[in-house]
Parts: C-alpha cells; sequence; structure tokens
C-alpha cells in the first residue's frame, strides 16, 4: 500500500492514469448522473441504489480533489449542497461512454466469464 | 473480499463490468499491445517494462479466463505460445481508446491532483 502511495503519479499509459481517477464501485455511476445535471448529495444517494453514505463521501470527496467534481455550498438552512461535474469531470464522462456502452453491450458474456473465473480460480 | 467474489457478477452498470474486467494496474497495456498484432510471451514482458512474470501472467490468465485474450500453444521446441485478442478483445480495446486519450492529454493534470489528494488525506 506504502509503495502505491509513493507511485501514485507513476502512471505506465493514459490508461493507467484516466483508471486511477475512475476506479471505484461508484464513480463511473456517480459520473453518470451528474454528467446529466448538478445533484443534491440526497438526489445521488437515491439515483445509486446500495451505496452507503460512507462510501458515496469518499467518493465524492476523491472526485473533488481529482478535480473531476465540484461542490457548492449554498450556505442555506436546511443545508443545500450541490455537485456538479466539472470541464474535466465533463470530458471524462464523455470519454468513458463507449466503454459503458460496450460493458452493457457484453453484460451477460463478462457476467459468464467472472462467474466462471471465479470458480475456476486456481485450476491453472 | 469473499462479498465481492459472491457479488461478483452483479454489476451496477455497463461501465461497472467494463472496468472489473479491465481493472488491473497492466491490462490495459496489454490490451493495447496486442491491439497492434499477437505477441509472444517474451515479447509482451519486453513492451511492458516494469512488469514482474507473476503480474503478467496473472493478468493474461484472467484476461483469457474472460474472454479477451486467446493463447496459442504451437506445440514447438523451444516453446512457441502466441497471445491475441479475441473479437470481444478488439473491441474492448477499440471501447477503451477515447478513456486512453484522456488520460495522456490530462496526465499532468491527473498527476498533481492525484498526488495533492494523497498528501491531503484527512484534511476532509
Amino acid at each position: 500500500m506504502s509503495q502505491r502511495s509513493t507511485a501514485q503519479t507513476d502512471f505506465v499509459c493514459g490508461l493507467d492514469a484516466a483508471l486511477r481517477v475512475v476506479g471505484g464501485k461508484w464513480k463511473p455511476l456517480i459520473l453518470h448522473f451528474l454528467y446529466r445535471g448538478p445533484h443534491r448529495y440526497g438526489e445521488l444517494k437515491r439515483c445509486i441504489s446500495g451505496v452507503s453514505d460512507k462510501m458515496l463521501i469518499q467518493h465524492l470527496k476523491e472526485l473533488e480533489a481529482h478535480g473531476i467534481v465540484s461542490r457548492k455550498d449554498h450556505h442555506e438552512v436546511p443545508p443545500r449542497v450541490d455537485y456538479a461535474l466539472t470541464r474535466l469531470g465533463k470530458s471524462l464522462a464523455e470519454a468513458l461512454m463507449p466503454l459503458c456502452d460496450w460493458g452493457e453491450r457484453n453484460r451477460k458474456t463478462i457476467a459468464s466469464r467472472l462467474g466462471k473465473a471465479g470458480g475456476a480460480k486456481g485450476n491453472g
């Protein structure tokens, strides 16, 4: 783990760099929904069924730190905080679309292959 | 870890499915080189500087199990084994190109952001 942090910015290629930003179970989905427009935290939580508050907050913080998502606090009572994609975030969401389509098109095949590979692991 | 294996094929979206196949530090690079044409193991090892035999073999086995890479043993002495992309693998490599370009274009920004985020973690 410490190796990862020292070599954090030592990318083997552009794709490696991109995957470091977008890697994380819920990040692609966050990008997907924010691409449609700014969302409040609660809206995102409802959109992304199954995500815990801990994970969603962590992912949003990371995406914000990486310049992909911006957070706007309207300083209202009750609190109103919007999340939106930055220009960099929008370009990332667009670059992800063909991969998203590929995953959708091949979802069944991938599921079947991953299932088999999981069961067959260690059979060489 | 056990949770991941039971939910191995329970994708949240197409992108999640795709990232499960392509996730892994060296997999994008393997796809990149095999997209140019079949490679022998030793050629791949030379192309991908920094990868260990253990990791390269593991990644190739996983990509083969997931239907992305095919392995052809020519049953010759000395041994000759070629790796190539399957049709599914070629379509995946193509779907990855925009993301690869995005990563190349924004490599410096990402490196600087990841570096800062690593240092600032926990300042929340």
